[in-house]
């Protein structure tokens, strides 16, 4: 990395929601990955007044057209290299298959350059259990994975694309696999597993949230933890659970190489931490592979390791290592700030006071909701060094997972 | 300043145009402004390509409707409150009054705290004598001066708004005080004004620039000097040219406080300097005010400066100063990087060849003409340090013009 905390020219096409407020999809990536010096362009799926988890958005669609007629404004113009397609949030089955003709369009200039492009795939589709897409979107989705680089599907949406249950790191491990082989994805990065204090077996998560609320759909994936009044305060004041994060990088004949990366739950919901995810995740691994003792792996196809080097030695390791260390730290003072900021609105909201009755609480929770979301946009645009320069990386170092039919 | 070169958390609503491609319009100024640390939502006016001076563009316009409905989004979620609100390239007259409801709307939730919300007006509407905006859409313009607290016309735009035609100082500092007087614009920017050599005249920049073809219409305002090969040759070689800026804060009996900064013109086309500049402007100006001698500046009215505030030393000269030299060099680094790039083009294309004919020698052209603008394109990903930290200010130190009439 240079002095300037900067990788190398990249060019990036973004391919993902706007929203006017607020931090997630391409708002949130874009400026991610402009921070780190990357030249994006940025394709709108979207244009929302705020993300959906404050339960109520205005703003329109863009339709799969509209986004064919913008690629085509590029082609004709000499714009559409790329080195790094990012794709998020599709609102319709046509959006997914209109990302897939630009993704081959793309890919097909680079094919003669092995290396030279890279897909990061964000597939968007549900959480916990719940679909917040159509259900054609589905095999649109699955029909993509073949393309993709590095896809970052959270548990349930891991699920979904290996029609493969997780339960426990062995199944964890069988989900990957069809991944590698039989949609041939070089790297997948699970997000947000929950696993129980052992730290050997998965708690579902479908199980573990719906009590608490989270299940409001959203198009950014992350960690989610809606709180109400009475959940923050025992959240603070409760154990702090444990979050894990796996990786794998494919081996030749498509077995894992998994590594995990644990770190503490933050007691607040965030929204758009997985496009925070995905778009550090970029600069951080091209990075790592120039970085790498693998000679010529930038131009290796899909920058695939050799059989030889061990899960927390892949770039892709290195990578999230670094990621999550700028992530915890932005998000930790996120936190603080939105604990604050919602102690400031109780005092003022209890001095208002605002009648009683059912109506008038209904109105006073809904209030304190969007404020509560608003508090916890994550400051992104405040904390710029931490994710030039993450801090505490050795907190984050990842670990190796062995698992049931692991040939190491 | 913050030692991390961040401006108080600062909250924006910006609405201009958004390009997939490259960097004007919201595309350039909420990176800037989040890059100094402010929160923007941005409603975007276009989605485009790329931007117009490519001379081919797709994409859509949004319609008057489409903007109110996002801001209805904001509204319904408590997050219309601005400190700032920046407004730039409108596709009709209809988007120009939407953008009067929500501006009109936002101050108005301000209202009782002088000081707490500030008008940042970038009235784009043409450049060097041509309209690039439909004709019905300047009386709308006019009659949104009055709500403003900066605007930064360029010159065409500062004649078109204060019907006053611009020929020397004189009637510069008579179309300014129109703009002060007649709207009630506290303060002015006249960007990009080409004085003559003895720097007391104006030449024209209608007639000094319609020959070398600048008149491509384009949202975005700024230098402009789209060159040939053999103009770029030339333009090297032969001496450097100045362009100058005038600032003024009016006084409280609406007479002009004229400064001005003069710099070397860059030998290339930019397009979305006039985003920049705007963008730029709002972090160093609430910072100028925050430092001013001038106690409780930041809630009088409109920030504006006592009249013994003498123009050199206005919180409005200081702001242009920094962001003069922080353009300055970045726009000079893309300069250096443009003819790096171009050299290697020709080069290119030399080898290549193209056939012989009026057809062959169009595309050639056409293809040149594309691959220049990319390279144009400014560098503003890779320089954020030079956003934060403007380099050489002592050669952007604001000078007072003289004009007659001139009270001091």
């Amino acid at each position: 990395m240079a002095s300037d905390g900067l990788i190398p020219e990249t060019r990036v096409l973004a391919i993902a929601s706007h929203v006017v407020h607020g931090y997630v999809g391409n708002k949130m990536a874009t400026f991610v990955m402009q921070s780190l010096g990357c030249d994006v362009s940025a394709i709108n799926t979207v244009h929302y007044s705020n993300h959906t988890a404050y339960k109520q958005v205005k703003g329109t669609k863009t339709s799969a057209e509209q986004m064919l007629e913008l690629y085509e404004g590029l082609q004709q113009s000499d714009l559409n290299s790329f080195d790094i397609l990012l794709t998020g949030y599709m609102p319709s089955a046509q959006t997914v298959q209109a990302v897939g003709k630009i993704g081959r369009d793309v890919k097909l200039q680079a094919a003669t350059k092995p290396g030279s492009f890279f897909w990061v795939l964000d597939p968007v589709m549900g959480d916990n259990g719940k679909l917040y897409i159509p259900e054609d979107e589905v095999p649109e989705y699955k029909s993509l994975l073949r393309e993709a680089d590095l896809i970052l599907p959270n548990q349930f949406e891991a699920e979904l694309l290996s029609d493969t249950t997780i339960t426990d790191l062995n199944s964890l491990a069988a989900a990957i696999q069809v991944l590698h082989k039989t949609y041939q994805v070089p790297h997948v990065i699970i997000t947000s597993l929950r696993l129980t204090r052992d730290n050997q077996t998965l708690s579902s998560r479908v199980a573990s949230t719906t009590a608490s609320g989270r299940q409001t759909p959203s198009e950014s994936t992350g960690t989610r933890t809606d709180l109400s009044q009475s959940a923050l305060d025992s959240a603070v004041l409760k154990e702090v659970e444990n979050i894990t994060i796996i990786g794998s990088t494919a081996t030749s004949d498509h077995k894992p190489r998994l590594f995990r990366i644990d770190l503490p739950l933050l007691p607040l919901f965030f929204s758009g931490t997985g496009d925070m995810f995905a778009a550090l995740t970029i600069p951080r691994l091209i990075e790592a592979v120039h970085a790498s003792s693998t000679p010529d792996l930038a131009s290796a196809p899909s920058w695939r390791s050799p059989d030889d080097v061990p899960a927390t030695e892949l770039p892709l390791a290195k990578a999230c290592q670094k990621v999550l260390a700028s992530m915890q730290s932005i998000l930790g003072k996120t936190t603080e700030l939105c604990q604050e900021k919602m102690a400031a609105y109780d005092v003022r909201a209890e001095k208002e006071g605002c009648g009683q009755g059912d109506e008038a609480d209904a109105e006073r929770q809904k209030k304190r909701h969007l404020a509560l979301m608003n508090a916890s946009e994550v400051k992104v645009v405040r904390y710029v060094k931490e994710m030039l320069y993450p801090p505490d990386l050795e907190r984050f170092r990842p670990t190796a997972v062995e698992f049931e039919g692991h040939a190491r």
